[in-house]
């Protein structure tokens, strides 16, 4: 797995139980599929400058543990499965080495036009090949 | 299912793709969820005022449609699954009769002093029975 | 003043304190305003169809006391002062009775061309004046 | 002014018209004042561990700009003015050179047992007069 990203959790991420509320663990796993996709040389405008974008259809989430105030949070990324027009990437939120959530989410590739599902470019099963 | 939380889309909510950003489906799968256990006769100090309270493990979502800003959306919840020390609860967030999105979570039940997992109380089982 | 919005608190929206964290103030005014806009009879898309947009450019709230989670919020809203290319919203955030937060708001009128500052059309002066 | 906080924008920040919702400078602001009190030698357990806390009552925001997703922003604070039982910072939030928003907060110390307004403990205040 990829370190994509990192996050410090903010005051108003907590709730009244002290832990981070769950919904924000969304928010980092967006930021960390954009930044695992620059890391594997696809940012974000390569992506539908070629003509396709990709739409989040499913994702899951499991808890082992809760972050806290002030917690320094890093998310792993990599991809998981590739098919023809979709890929799922797997997730590990961590403080340390201590594994908070694991999360798997799925995209499929559609054309910007909005004509419908597009395979994956060569490009981009190149780059998610990699990792 | 029970028609157990609405919600106005807040100008917030909406992304600069101009559709709904996909962690706060969870926001209302939450509200959702509190408001259910309401509605089934179980307010949330009536589960802490026995002894137990409940943890979310597991949460996925399928996402079918796009939420706008101003839309109304109306949550649906049923009971899905009774486990012996967890349950899982089924959701349908829908614009009128379209579904955007459908959820299940898994909620465990633990001891409110901390000492571990727990067997859903009777009360709880029969009112999440009847749904 | 005029009841332009209700909300009723999300547990999300609560801090470890059980307090709202102070950011959600301003997503309730910013409902209120668009809210307050369509019952003076100037729904957004009728501002910008006629060539100008308004953009916030100045707010300040004042904490008189906390709303908690499922409290049920209303928002009264009145023009305080009308410019010649901004005007000023004064709001009061109420729970029943007693208000949590009074704010004010400076909008300035822009054209939707990026070309800069406008004055207040007159239907939105009119529609302002009223209240 | 001392620069207190860093965010990258996240995407959920951004709103359908591309620039950072309003609300989220609050939340800015309130790391930004967490973290300058640590810089001034005051991390929080510190005040409430000698029987005070602070409550926010007033905040002010002018916007001369707009962030956008993936801008990297600094939060300058600085203490603005000290009371006798309340003290107040100035904060620039910037875009390298730019300066987007501009804010003013105050804040009262009050007594953690919740009998009220409290003068400000020395070493806030000469924590404070510092900066």
């Amino acid at each position: 797995m990829t370190v994509a990203y990192r996050a410090t959790v903010r005051y108003l991420e907590v709730d009244q139980q002290g832990v981070v509320f769950n919904a924000w663990y969304l928010a980092y796993l967006d930021e960390a599929m954009t930044a695992y996709l620059i890391l594997r040389g696809v940012p974000y405008p390569a992506l539908t400058g070629s003509g396709v974008d990709v739409q989040l259809v499913h994702t899951e989430l499991d808890w082992r543990g809760a972050a806290r105030f002030g917690d320094e949070l890093a998310v792993d990324v990599r991809a998981d499965a590739l098919g023809r027009t979709s890929f799922r990437l797997a997730f590990e939120i961590r403080r340390g080495d201590e594994v908070i959530v694991t999360a798997r989410t799925v995209y499929v590739v559609v054309a910007v036009d909005g004509s419908g599902k597009r395979e994956l470019p060569d490009f981009l099963r190149a780059a998610l090949a990699e990792s």
